[in-house]
């Protein structure tokens, strides 16, 4: 067992999800289901679509992440002795559904958008087809592993439509919603576009590019702040980021300078100055003028301090000569949309198309495909919400590939530099009034012709005592 | 190690945080201050207090959580082999300091308030005492992992106000943010006052009660829905929860009396029913009416839907008849407020008192201790912000305890059960305009004379050598 059991003492993460326990990663209605359907002789063939109901508000596109997270929890999908002993305690469970339990592993196939591909609401980033029993205990731990990933790949895709070329840094591991999220913060902003993280076990992990500074504890540590910079300067003499604004930043500026000028004396060069805190257009400015005035062009300018994209794109706006951004905790909590109403829904069964009614909540029947087409200026041109077993016309493409078959992955997976490369090349691809930070455009996946008559089949075929009454004037559910 | 390297593939997580890793879950500038340090040979001690600069919006108290996570990982702390390495091969650290890392264990002392405590703006939740270069090098995954669980009880504490003794399950561990913030979510909300988590990993972890009904697409995978609810009921013939709003509540509300009566007959009987969308007000009564008049008013009426604390207070607030909520997303992101000021500042180094001026975030010095009174009423009577040797008055609880000392645990853990209690009664010490969840009073803790005095002095203290200049206008930074 990767977990502690009991008093949780030993447990550093309260949950360092070993593989063996990843089938107990899942709300407890699964299994109950799963023991209704054993019971009652359900065993055909179920297809899941998982996607976004709608955008949060204010955002254009998702960038789906989390994929070989999701495959590889599929492949370890398992109940351990341990686990089918713990379920047996809880005294709701026949003796033969936990025998059922105890060989299960997942045995279906999956199509996915590629980690990296931008998707707009309705549209699949997963497709599970498996007897229903599998498909319906995978539900929770799928949608906490695309989830997760995706809402922060999705915020950070967004700093770097702002930063226009400048660097960005991902420094928000302190505010993570704990270890699995920092970690998942690294990997997914530079999918999304970052140059580096700061977090050191991301860098060993993904091999991702490092970078960090100096906090304000180091300046208050010295007698002197003139005296902290040179102990930074000579310990790191070609990488030296200096921190200006613990007590006044265009005073620091200036001590700044004076550490260039040992520096290059030394033949070393000062790398760049930080700004975190107080008016970052003006300071920048004026510190920037600072440098150059002493000859130091080259030393950069990187600013952060709660920062996000609005205050990227604003900075840049007004012309503040800042090289480069460290964006932290607004990152890595998505603090403007920390969730996407990201949902695993039935859309056939044993043969048989279904769909839920729910007020807000409408489904769309059927497994399906996604197809995008980009037009003769390179930009996106529309996408259609299509069946899964329609043609995909020549000059498109669909989005959603077989990705696993019998519980066996039919490909590795993608490093994480072509997942980099997808996601740059779809946002260079985004149009302009989708890209918008505020208030974009709406772009969404029209359905085809077979779809919206699959679907009119499906609800006319609604028997009366499925439904039991024509659906109420209930006002609309508000998202979830 | 417990994370994969290189290519990513085989992590079901991708933190899943060995302790062995522990060191390298930070920021790298805590490993380029610690070199810096040792090159300087600053080795004093320094005590840095982590606390919130401020509440976030609209929030009027914090409960502590995560110090047993945040203990075991400084007992955890180390360098090992292939971490070094991986230091070694970034080409930035020099042998000495790595040869440094290599024996490095947290010897320090730390006090801490314990967790369920409410605390507010100023109040630390934890202060460390050690070597400097140790205090430094532990700074962000202490940061992560209290802020994390103090985040998620924080909000949860909301909720449990809100139902006013209505039972509450936790049911966001699909789209928390990864298998980490799931499991702490789980835990935060007990300590919090929920009654039951739907995770099973997270129940078979600390105990907790297991909670869950059915979803949807169970109810679309039988051919009609009075058979998916005879299906269930046969399964779970007394622990049965009807989900009644997949095409149409009320009529199913009518299937649910009729379910109940098959399982009375059968000297068995329905838990209840749940409703997850539509105007929950007005369909709990309706639905509350159908079953009285079939004669179950046992039948639990149970309410979900992307709930959080204010929906719980007018759905009461109207009268209307619900039993229980379940509460998810909006609980398991905190979605209002996802993250906290949290913040980790050197207080004192080596006999001296030291702080920050950058505007926005100027820091109290010194160690400190929260005075907490409690009036004759039973609620809390002020707080009082003091130096960490005053005496604590014989009327008044000093909330921080020396919990490690060189490295060692105090004392073991407290059981969940005893964390729960603290934080309820607590809560039930809170004024009401401080427990109001729309626009609550601020609590403050106000700073003692003699903290007051020391602040003065460190002020006037400091150098024209270190400032530079007098602090420029500036505008405040915003909060990070």
């Amino acid at each position: 067992m990767g977990v502690s059991t009991g008093n949780s003492s030993g447990a550093f993460v309260s949950g360092p999800l070993a593989m063996a326990d990843a089938a107990l990663f899942t709300d407890l209605y699964e299994l109950t289901m799963a023991a209704a359907f054993l019971r009652q002789g359900l065993a055909g063939p179920a297809s899941f679509s998982l996607f976004a109901r709608r955008l949060p508000a204010g955002r254009g596109f998702l960038v789906a992440a989390g994929l070989e997270d999701a495959l590889e929890y599929l492949r370890a999908f398992r109940f351990t002795h341990s686990g089918l002993e713990f379920l047996r305690s809880l005294g709701r469970f026949e003796p033969a559904f936990l025998d059922h339990l105890r060989g299960l592993r997942f045995t279906g196939e999956v199509r996915a958008v590629p980690e990296g591909t931008l998707v707009f609401a309705d549209e699949p980033l997963l497709e599970v087809t498996a007897p229903i029993l599998e498909a319906q205990l995978v539900e929770t731990a799928l949608l906490n592993l695309l989830h997760g990933q995706t809402v922060l790949a999705s915020k950070a895709a967004r700093s770097v439509l702002a930063a226009d070329g400048r660097a960005l840094a991902e420094f928000g591991l302190r505010r993570s919603h704990g270890t699995d999220a920092g970690m998942k913060a690294a990997r997914a902003a530079l999918i999304a576009g970052f140059d580096s993280t700061s977090n050191v076990l991301a860098g060993l992990t993904w091999g991702l590019p490092l970078s960090g500074t100096m906090a304000h504890s180091f300046v208050t540590a010295f007698a002197t702040e003139h005296e902290a910079f040179r102990a930074y300067a000579r310990a790191f003499p070609d990488s030296a980021v200096l921190l200006l604004d613990t007590y006044d930043t265009v005073a620091a500026a200036r001590k700044a300078v004076e550490v260039a000028r040992d520096l290059a004396a030394a033949g070393h060069h000062l790398a760049g100055v930080r700004l975190d805190s107080g008016d970052l257009a003006a300071l920048s400015r004026d510190v920037r003028a600072i440098l150059d005035a002493g000859g130091f062009q080259a030393v950069k300018v990187l600013v952060s301090g709660g920062l996000d994209e609005h205050d990227v794109a604003a900075l840049l706006a007004q012309g503040a000569p800042i090289d480069g951004f460290g964006i932290g905790t607004r990152l890595t909590t998505s603090a403007d949309a920390p969730s996407v109403d990201l949902v695993y829904k039935l859309v056939r069964f044993d043969g048989r198309d279904v769909l839920k009614l729910s007020p807000g909540k409408r489904t769309w029947v059927g497994a399906k495909q996604v197809v995008r087409r980009v037009g003769p200026d390179g930009r996106l041109a529309g996408d259609t919400l299509a069946l899964a077993e329609e043609a995909v016309p020549a000059d498109a493409t669909g989005l959603l590939e077989p990705v696993m078959r019998g519980g066996e992955l039919l490909r590795p997976h993608p490093p994480l530099a072509e997942i980099r490369a997808r996601c740059a090349a779809e946002l260079a691809a985004l149009p302009d009034d989708v890209r918008r930070l505020t208030d974009p455009a709406p772009y969404l996946a029209m359905p085809s012709e077979r779809l919206r008559e699959r679907q009119r089949a499906a609800e006319a075929g609604v028997s009366p005592g499925r439904v039991g009454a024509p659906e109420s004037p209930l006002s609309e559910a508000k998202g979830a």
